[in-house]
């Protein structure tokens, strides 16, 4: 953490200066009339988009929801290893780790073929490969991911908070472009459903709508979208529970997978006590629907209690249940802008998360992928808001989020299917039922999928073509920036690389030095940062407004290969130790070397070519934008010119 | 963290329930009649006094201190290695990792004999060996960590707040003893010092009083009580300030010692810009007083950048400024009982922390020190006060922190007049001043012990005889239990076995299995279950009160050697999987094994003789007060016979 710049403050460094004096101003308890962003939902989508808008003060936003107060008790709980390097972003990753469940290892169980038809284990596999993040994939709450965002919202410049128990009656979207164009083209018509204002009408103007409402997203409704897919004729109940059983693998997420009663996938919980039961119930016949069968939590105990025979469940507390049936469904755009306009019409209203795609929860992947949404959309609405870059931008959401929903669709689809399917048996290899060992290596092929971190964008304005691709192999363009150890030169100490790529809305550069001293006037570092420093055609001259910090747009660090100690700070660039804020003290915190005491050298990791260096772009949202050499000062200006533009 | 034992609750899981209905009762504006605990002195070792009772619903506590409200800018930042393990048993010393600055590595610096007579760097170490805490050395201010343990105290059951602008005019101890003696002996006169109850008295009476009031405290003054030792003659300036400087280890702690100027100790802080510097003043004349120099920042800043010559340092913004002189004072007993009289007489009035013992603060033990003083008390007043103990525990409190302090007022001499001396140029063997290798080695060689892991008890009913110490060669009786990795079986999640030691009064054996199958009926490990379990004579079976959880006072855990991945949970005894709270849920938290995958073998590391195997048997302060054979079932309950009493 950075703080104290502008002059030492006493208390809590995660709470900003107010940016309005009486801070109250910022809680009234109606709705403000006119905001840059009205985001519809305090889901995880909606608190994501939240908390990073929430870094810009001056951007105006408000965030409401149809409940009437916080979420206490969320169905979503499993947390990938990339949605917790985002938490890491947002500030608040140190907080999940420690309440969470971590997800360590995955069990298989089968039926023994015995007599009495039990089960037995018959794998046990590392949930997630070693070295694919530096986090683990963990398990809590939806309701205190909530929590989390809502501390960093409340604790941002603007104090934003929630408005709830407002409904969404209406939008309406302006369509004069163009200089008549109204700056708030959106109108939001809201009805408040709190006691004591019960049926009044509020109206909102927005420059910007983003529906994070759900599967029924009144949002999406009103742009004519619907979701498209089958719901499968399979039911599956849920419940969380506080049980004593013998099952060994009650702490251990375990697929289990009976002769004839089913399947269960079983996710123990954070506390060390709870656990969640998938339950397989029966087929439904067609149009069938699950709710109307009146399934009680009464037959997805005795289900369950079927399933894990030989062992017992005794059920002593029902935190919650539900039964569902699987669908797979996604909507063809997620912003209000056809496909044959994107030309000539620039996008108002978005949706997010579930109001675009939804599907079955067992592989764990709703909130993730509703999380990666909307923080995929809220750099570049502040970007715009911000006016360092054309609205233009904005297209890219739909085109980048819409092709992961679609993956995430299909994947859930073939897994789906495999858990519902009836267990071959080894013995008899014909039949169309799964065998249990495919089970297990679906799982562990698909392991980079489920953590969230096989996400790709293709190449775009804003992700560049793979041409210098070889520089840096373990570092995909397109993919998310990769961390790995370093120690930071100016006080040694051993840290993550990509936890300084923070939810501020900044690009990245680092420069990973080539093989010379870096140290020597001569060397390829010094000329880059003269370069940056000085041309008039530096993207960080060009694109940081005056009176900014030189780094408040595009941050520059660099790596070196050399050993932390045997470097000397006062020889490094002094556009890499630059001089900031009011007083103009230095920042000490853009040199990194490798971590070489343990063996951890980050040239050696992410494969980056040790005789010539390279640069690698990184977002906003952490995913490579480019990698070019360290000399390419023209395709890196070149780059910055395609997305942003001159303050 | 383990919760929802008695149920699913939503919410923050640090928050415990509260024990009055209405919580505003806990908070009501006067401070209560009769308490078990009145804590004089909000600092660091009120509050973790507080803290720790805070952790006992059935015991009542008030602390009280003079200023109007919590502290915005504190004196002392450093955080030992020590301080830091303490500060993971009170759950948040993840906060203080992310805020605090890490001390990775210290520099020299010396005249570096050329004309002009600069400073040149002479030596680079890390700060704290590899190995010693898997915490960090770090800075951060006193204020925040006051934070934290004021929100440990306000998420607890009982809702423990200060109440501030009390002053403690008089403490009055009732000397009856046998059955007529009274069950809140002291009385404590206060009198107000809020504007809007200026001068108001009020009375509090208490079983124990606890002075953590400061060097002048008032307490000490009530027992007749003297700081003894002297005021050296030596002048020092301290500044924490934001500053612009070409000093290269402006971010990395530094002892800085000119031909002429005098010395520096540069502490960098937390935040990345602000740095603490110790200035060497000259020294005083006999008798006189730093305060009467009137000297002002302004000399200290020009002490210090004729210290640093070559070097610049530009001063921007003084976040805070004093002057003191170097003195070394300690109390001959830190309770209201003469050493004559400890046979016949119970301790009622302690003190802790400055009120017994002041320093030089540049070796960063003060906050430390006493933190570790009323960490040492609270569990055992809490013992007391619960009827778990005799209290004729209380004893020890003054016999251990007593000579504790001792070696700090003997280690803080010999460091202040090392830093305080004469640099001796080094082709100069002659004179009494002191060659800068020397510090350095000086700081090297006492690493152990300004990190705070040196302290060693001495035996005592609470400190076992080291008659079986080979056991465990790596873990000291009498020093604090040093963790290391395992995995834990149930979930096999990768973890410090150290950290399970919580801040909850609990004393924890530790069975470290010997090299049989631990699975095994006829197993060591077996039969030392069978005996917990089922003996008249267990430990655990007697001083366990009925109702209570199998290890609400003794929490037995055990660490196979085996891999995790080949141990059958089913086959280890059901007493290490115990039914717990109001459903029977079991824990699964009890079993361990080494962390073989990156070598990290618990057996190896801490010296565990793998044939025989060990008991540890640890304190509720984290110290281990005895190492057993598996098999001494006798010394076990020997042990606890000669500490606790049957509920």
């Amino acid at each position: 953490m950075q703080y104290h710049l502008n002059g030492f403050k006493t208390g809590d460094p995660a709470i900003s200066q107010p940016s309005h004096p009486d801070e109250s101003a910022a809680r009234s308890s109606s709705v403000p009339e006119e905001v840059d962003v009205l985001i519809v939902g305090c889901g995880p989508a909606g608190l994501t988009l939240a908390a990073q808008l929430a870094a810009f003060p001056a951007i105006t936003t408000c965030i409401i929801d149809q409940k009437s107060g916080p979420l206490e008790l969320g169905q979503a709980d499993g947390i990938a290893c990339r949605t917790m390097e985002m938490f890491g972003a947002f500030g608040f990753v140190e907080r999940v780790l420690k309440e969470a469940y971590w997800v360590n290892e995955t069990t298989f169980w089968k039926p023994d073929g015995t007599k009495d038809n039990g089960v037995s284990r018959h794998g046990r596999v590392q949930d997630v490969e070693d070295g694919l993040s530096e986090f683990p994939h963990v398990i809590l709450n939806q309701a205190r991911v909530h929590d989390f965002y809502l501390d960093v919202m409340l604790k941002s410049a603007n104090r934003l908070e929630p408005h709830y128990a407002r409904q969404l009656i209406d939008l309406k979207i302006d369509p004069t472009s163009g200089d008549a164009a109204p700056s708030h083209p959106v109108t939001a018509s809201l009805k408040r459903c709190d006691p004591d204002h019960e049926g009044e009408a509020e109206t909102v103007k927005a420059r910007y709508v983003v529906g994070c409402d759900g599967a029924r997203s009144a949002v999406r409704k009103s742009l004519g979208l619907a979701l498209q897919g089958d719901s499968a004729n399979q039911a599956w109940g849920v419940m969380d529970v506080l049980a004593v059983t013998d099952f060994p693998d009650i702490r251990l997420k375990s697929f289990i997978q009976s002769a004839d009663e089913g399947s269960i996938v079983l996710i123990p919980r954070e506390g060390g006590y709870l656990v969640r039961l998938y339950i397989e119930l029966d087929k439904l016949s067609e149009n069938e629907r699950v709710l109307n069968r009146n399934i009680g939590v009464d037959q997805l105990i005795a289900a369950a209690q079927r399933i894990m025979h030989p062992y017992t469940l005794d059920v002593k507390d029902v935190a919650w249940w539900s039964v569902y049936e699987i669908g797979q469904r996604l909507c063809d755009r997620f912003d209000d802008v056809p496909q044959d306009q994107a030309g000539t019409r620039l996008p108002h209203v978005f949706i997010a998360g579930d109001a675009c795609h939804t599907h079955s929860p067992k592989a764990g992947q709703g909130m993730n992928v509703s999380m990666q949404d909307s923080f995929n959309l809220g750099w570049k609405l502040a970007h715009v808001l911000e006016g360092r870059c054309p609205p233009q931008l904005l297209h890219s959401y739909s085109a980048e989020r819409q092709a992961i929903a679609r993956e995430l669709i299909d994947f859930d689809r073939d897994w789906a299917r495999m858990l519902s399917a009836p267990v071959k048996s080894t013995a008899d290899s014909k039949g169309d039922g799964v065998d249990p060992q495919e089970v297990k290596a679906y799982f562990v092929r698909h392991g980079h999928y489920t953590a969230g971190t096989a996400t790709r964008y293709t190449a775009s304005l804003i992700t560049g073509a793979p041409t210098h691709q070889k520089l840096a192999q373990g570092l995909v363009i397109g993919k998310r920036f990769h961390s790995a150890p370093v120690i930071r030169l100016a006080d040694a100490k051993a840290m993550q690389l990509g936890h300084t790529v923070k939810a501020d809305g900044r690009w990245r550069v680092f420069a990973f030095c080539n093989d010379q001293d870096p140290a020597a006037d001569s060397s390829s570092l010094h000329a880059l940062c003269d370069y940056l420093a000085l041309s008039p055609d530096s993207p960080v001259r060009k694109y940081t407004p005056a009176g900014c910090d030189i780094d408040s747009v595009i941050d520059v660090r660099a790596v070196l290969q050399q050993d932390h100690q045997l470097l000397d700070l006062e020889a490094m660039p002094a556009f890499l130790v630059p001089a900031k804020g009011r007083y103009g003290l230095r920042d000490y915190e853009k040199i990194f070397c490798p971590e070489l005491k343990d063996g951890n050298d980050i040239f050696e990791m992410r494969g980056i070519d040790r005789q010539q260096g390279c640069m690698i772009v990184v977002r906003p949202d952490q995913y490579v934008a480019h990698i070019l050499p360290l000399g390419a000062y023209r395709e890196l200006s070149a780059f910055f010119d395609g997305v942003l533009k001159q303050p």
